[in-house]
């Protein structure tokens, strides 16, 4: 299907903000970005084939956002817990909810996340969670495109590492490894935990796995001073080091994606850039949980590979990259002491997912570009807050919020058209009642 | 007028969260919170009078959001400059377009911001800017509660002095002083601006005319360590030193809102909390100029007065009271390195105006109550970033936008209606036009 997008005010591309522009979207491409009036209606728009027109007056649209870190189900969990210091948190609540969580809960948990996702303009989220198989057909159901890999943990046991290794064989035969075939946009990747509840064999066999299969490794990194005094004293180096020393950042380090990364040293820094490894600033939950400030300024200096992210809902308590984008120039410019910082073209070009390449081979682009896969938002620049429009990227980074999200199209596909997503109110449902249920589970023990 | 609000899921009133409830406004007054269904329908209420029905079925009613220092009209030059260092954001951009600013800017600005605050639940706003008698007919045309200062800065100079207070004593003579009369619900205050832009001649003159007047004494203070450090070099002492000193905290101590609060030494904290000051937490503005951290816990330790603020738009750059619960929780545990602090109950007590009753003898209210003012926001509880509803409070704190904001009333008076608020196209585009007018002024000098 070919979709006309007529007489934008705005479009945010790769070079810039344009004005006056209408979109053309061939299939699941951008194939042309020009100006509003040199093709006006679909008789005269040079497309062959136009079978859908969408008014772009009084909107601008730049691309999907991407949230390179999440954990999609646990918006079962939203404020389960909050204002408590994390080992209380994740013993007394989270960890017990956890181990009584169903394939259905994490169908329907997928399914709300993925809605709120939408809704506040991101077209693509990096999972790591339970069930991945529920995480898949509830991202598919969705539209959304999404990574997705099972969350790996031995804590050191062997048994343990094996039934982990082979339900990953299992699900990788499955579902396929390699990167999705046409149309696909769910595709999966290798996602071991962290360093501290993963043994060096598991984070090696998940390395050698990846590289092999052409894998995404997605895991947590440096998030707390603890994690790294733990890593210190287990192995006698801090944990990108740790990482080094066993071979995983030669193996895959440029297709490794690393949460938080708060905690690093000049060494690690060095690591990071050295490897090309993508690092998540997930600003909401690293404030929500004390856990310090991702180290932006050292990070960009190097030219890190850079994405943005919310995290998990538990942690957060929404999916909102509007929110994290407001929240990561105004933590980053805190942090320093220094207001130029993370200013609002380079937040912007994060959260699109112009800031690393590390998604691109399967499919997943970055500003809007032609050529580029069509994934955009849509956004009411006539709405109050985006009032006046002296700039509209700051205007996106600092005053947007999801309430100016119109229509998200992802893939070439319509998820979201004048602020109404297909089955939300059945997925509100099904969520609350798995959400109820679940808290009932996890409280009578 | 009389309102039923029938079948409310939750209301969150100053004794905590009640479930189906429905709520009886008579005229401007709350006058009954019951269970639902012990009325359900007009003729069944036992309210005589009945001459509006809502439904609050899938909503939850809380107080208005508090927005306790703003400068309204300067959403005119949202976006026109940001992530810049203080002085030559003020000095190149800020201060040669507002010296190009004319009653009709401000009027407009203002009602852009009014309606930018009703769509993210705000029913009241103390407003600090210049063309007063234009700031209160634009919050009298919005049907918004608000408190209007007149920015008073003489930069030491007498003549400057004397001009000033001519120009309050004039307004203050055309709309009265004393709180507003039944029905009114725009009110004046003092508004000298701060220690460093005002004379201690000034600082005092205007404490008097407050303290005989029974005015709000409205004021930025200890935003920044250089205007610290400006005060002791001027002065000998710190800012708050200095206002008791020259006996302004004796005179206005408990009817003074003082916005930033950041810098502050125990003598100082002490003189807060011992003269019943008001202080107000601005997290958006304190971060993206890189300002500081408010001290919540040291002034929540000694009882502090205590309220929350996005400040203007300039240094925001919303008007969205939800964002700053959630910024303000977020920053106090980051800044403490404890995620307990600043709980969710507490942010939403602070924004709602229960920890402070300093503009309580001029109509605003606090938490929702029996017998309190009829100014309430209707939430929606099924959308999707509500979901599930484990604890609501949570929810309105960290997940809520002002996309959830459904319905609006203020004093009896209904603002907005499942989203849709009187004449915000027309102010969009007088805003817009305005704003467009007054950066070409300022360009060309």
């Amino acid at each position: 299907m070919n979709t006309l997008i007529e007489n934008l005010d705005y479009v945010v591309t790769d070079t810039g903000v344009l004005e006056n522009r209408s979109i053309v979207i061939e299939g699941a491409r951008i194939t042309s970005i020009r100006p509003a009036g040199s093709g006006a209606g679909a008789g005269s728009s040079g497309v062959s084939d136009v079978s859908r027109t969408i008014s772009g007056t009084g909107r601008a649209a730049l691309a999907g956002l991407k949230n390179a870190h999440t954990h999609a189900a646990m918006t079962l969990l939203r404020g389960y817990g909050d204002d408590m210091r994390l080992q209380p948190w994740l013993e007394n609540l989270i960890w017990p909810a956890e181990g009584k969580l169903t394939p259905e809960d994490v169908y329907w948990g997928t399914r709300l996340a993925a809605i709120e996702m939408i809704r506040s303009g991101t077209t693509f989220a990096h999972d790591m969670y339970f069930y991945p198989a529920e995480v898949v057909r509830a991202f598919r159901d969705s539209g959304m495109r999404a990574a997705v890999g099972l969350a790996l943990f031995d804590f050191g046991d062997p048994e343990n590492r094996r039934g982990q290794q082979k339900n990953v064989e299992s699900f990788l035969r499955e579902y396929g490894a390699a990167p999705p075939g046409a149309g696909d946009r769910v595709f999966l990747t290798m996602a071991p935990h962290s360093v501290y509840t993963c043994s060096p064999e598991l984070l090696v066999w998940a390395a050698e796995v990846a590289e092999a299969q052409g894998l995404v490794y997605h895991t947590h990194m440096n998030e707390t001073q603890q994690e790294v005094d733990q890593c210190l004293s287990a192995h006698g180096v801090r944990p990108f080091v740790h990482l080094d020393s066993i071979g995983v950042l030669e193996r895959v380090g440029s297709r490794t994606v690393a949460a938080h990364t708060i905690w690093l040293d000049e060494a690690e820094l060095d690591l990071v850039s050295g490897h090309g490894v993508t690092v998540v600033h997930n600003p909401a939950s690293n404030m929500k949980l004390s856990s310090g400030c991702f180290p932006w300024k050292e990070l960009h200096e190097r030219g890190a590979r850079m994405l943005l992210a919310p995290d998990g809902v538990a942690s957060n308590n929404s999916l909102d990259m509007f929110d994290e984008m407001k929240l990561a120039a105004l933590l980053q410019k805190h942090h320093y002491g220094d207001p130029t910082l993370l200013p609002a073209e380079e937040t912007l070009a994060v959260a699109t997912g112009a800031r690393s390449t590390v998604f691109g081979s399967h499919g997943v682009g970055g500003a809007l570009a032609e050529g580029g896969p069509a994934d955009l938002v849509l956004v009411d620049v006539t709405a109050p807050r985006m009032t006046p429009s002296h700039n509209l990227v700051s205007n996106l980074v600092y005053a947007a919020d999801s309430s100016v999200v119109d229509t998200v199209i992802c893939d070439g596909e319509l998820l979201m058209e004048h602020g109404s997503v297909a089955e939300e109110e059945t997925v509100v449902a099904e969520a609350s009642r798995c959400a109820a249920e679940l808290v009932r589970r996890a409280r009578s023990g």
